[in-house]
């Protein structure tokens, strides 16, 4: 099976992205796509997003091959039942969420007779909106396929295939075991990002213009990822609940026994967690996952 | 009061891009450094951090008009102690330490006849070493001074119109309020880092492997500040005990009542929370202590 017409629902950073992407290395693929915000499709259109800019989702699904959704995880199954009716038997479903047992269900509610094959391109910026998307968003990132058991292999492998001409790198994956990966790599930085912001701004004894002014000691790097779409990682917590709160509560073990370190003054434990913590790093860098400049090149002043 | 003769006693990342620093925007100035480490020094003079690199910490503070201590800050009084006999009595102390009551303290102990201006440019990389430094650190970020009372206003002015030639904005604080502030904005951030990375590294049901691929949905940006030197982290939290316990305190009661939020699915406190940090990011934006670009402009592939 080849694709020749793609349907995005939702135009915001990720979908954005997808259309720009597509346009870029597989400009034979017409995409078509669709926002429930009349201001991100007006957006989208004179941005070039996608081919064509539809006024309903129906509209955009219709004569797809493949469907993405690329709305937060909580609105995929609203947002998959209003195009059901359109969407052509032999589509792939597919979305971009970062959560894959909740979306599973979600779509499979909606849409019971389609192949779905969630997916999680591992990608993103703090920006979001139809301006905050580039066609080289997904490029050396790793794109989690998730298929259900009993999935047809033809459908999987041409959504592999799909991904990998985005420039991804592609991982087929348990959707359970992507929940809690995930929530490793992703949701728990991002919730301890938001905290220590959401703390840092409430203090009596320090002001925010205090906060701001020397956030260059490490505060910064919190705040980029805790600038992120407020409803997207809203609902990513609330559809991963029981992964994100077991990794939290590894979290806040770990987090204790260092407060009783430095309460001792236990030197050798800090020293011992923080020379480990470095190794990671490099391997991150050796892969290709992060840039090795320092502050990721930061512009000078 | 002029100064012609710095010395710098460590030359790690702060004290190498110091000397390095000085040699662009100051040229008239002689730097004298020295470092414990022979092999430091070796590369010290190689790169040319200083204009001479000296084998005892006393050859590079006779005849200094300021001496700037550029060591952990565990480190700091026996490194004074070193260098008190050869100081000259008019020369100004100061340093680049992380937390400043301990380290006026330190000073103090090991230099009582000197004027002492604890100082913290809040400036930095994840890099340490010799290697690490560039000239532009400093520049544009700002140099916290921390004068004990009663020291001379005209020594603080010296000190801060030097910060000042090397492109920082200086701050003049209480020593006890920039602990605090500090351990806001570095201290937690960085231990909230190292223990994410040690968490992730030990979690059995995640091999590493995937906590480095997937890296990039947000886990990648603490590994950065978790790759930050060891000893000087071990010593900061050893020595800024008190006010960074306190804020781990508030940062863990907020972290529980996102926890509790997330088990009873209450979306609107987690969508609040995720809204109010967004305006911190865009201020820390527009002041020019972050970049706006997405990923900062890490590389694209």
């Amino acid at each position: 099976m080849s694709i020749e017409r793609v349907a995005i629902i939702g135009l915001g950073l990720l979908g954005g992205s997808l259309g720009l992407a597509i346009a870029e290395r597989m400009p034979k693929i017409a995409t078509a796509g669709y926002d429930a915000d009349p201001n991100v499709r007006l957006r989208a259109a004179e941005r070039g997003l996608v081919d064509r800019v539809c006024d309903t989702p129906a509209e955009a699904a219709s004569r797809a091959d493949l469907v993405i959704f690329c709305v937060p995880v909580g609105a995929m199954e609203a947002a998959a039942i209003e195009l059901a009716a359109a969407l052509p038997t032999h589509a792939i479903v597919s979305d971009v969420g970062s959560s894959k047992q909740s979306v599973a269900k979600a779509l499979a509610a909606a849409l019971p007779k389609h192949t779905i094959i969630p997916a999680h391109p591992v990608a993103g910026t703090e920006r979001s909106g139809p301006d905050a998307g580039f066609a080289n968003l997904f490029s050396h990132r790793w794109c989690i396929l998730t298929p259900p058991e009993g999935v047809e292999a033809q459908a999987v492998a041409t959504l592999r295939q799909f991904w990998e001409s985005l420039g991804a790198l592609v991982e087929i994956m348990d959707p359970a075991h992507h929940d809690v990966v995930l929530a490793v790599t992703s949701h728990i930085p991002h919730l301890i990002a938001y905290t220590i912001v959401g703390t840092a701004s409430d203090l009596e004894d320090v002001t925010q213009g205090e906060v701001i002014k020397y956030s260059a000691g490490g505060f910064r790097d919190f705040t980029r990822i805790a600038a992120s779409d407020p409803v997207m990682w809203r609902d990513v917590f609330l559809n991963n609940r029981e992964a994100v709160l077991e990794v939290l509560g590894r979290f806040t073990e770990d987090l204790s026994s260092l407060q009783r370190a430095i309460r001792n003054g236990d030197g050798d434990a800090l020293f011992d967690l923080f020379t480990r913590t470095r190794a990671i790093r490099r391997s991150i860098i050796e892969q290709g996952q992060d840039d090795a400049r320092p502050d990721f090149g930061r512009k000078d002043h």
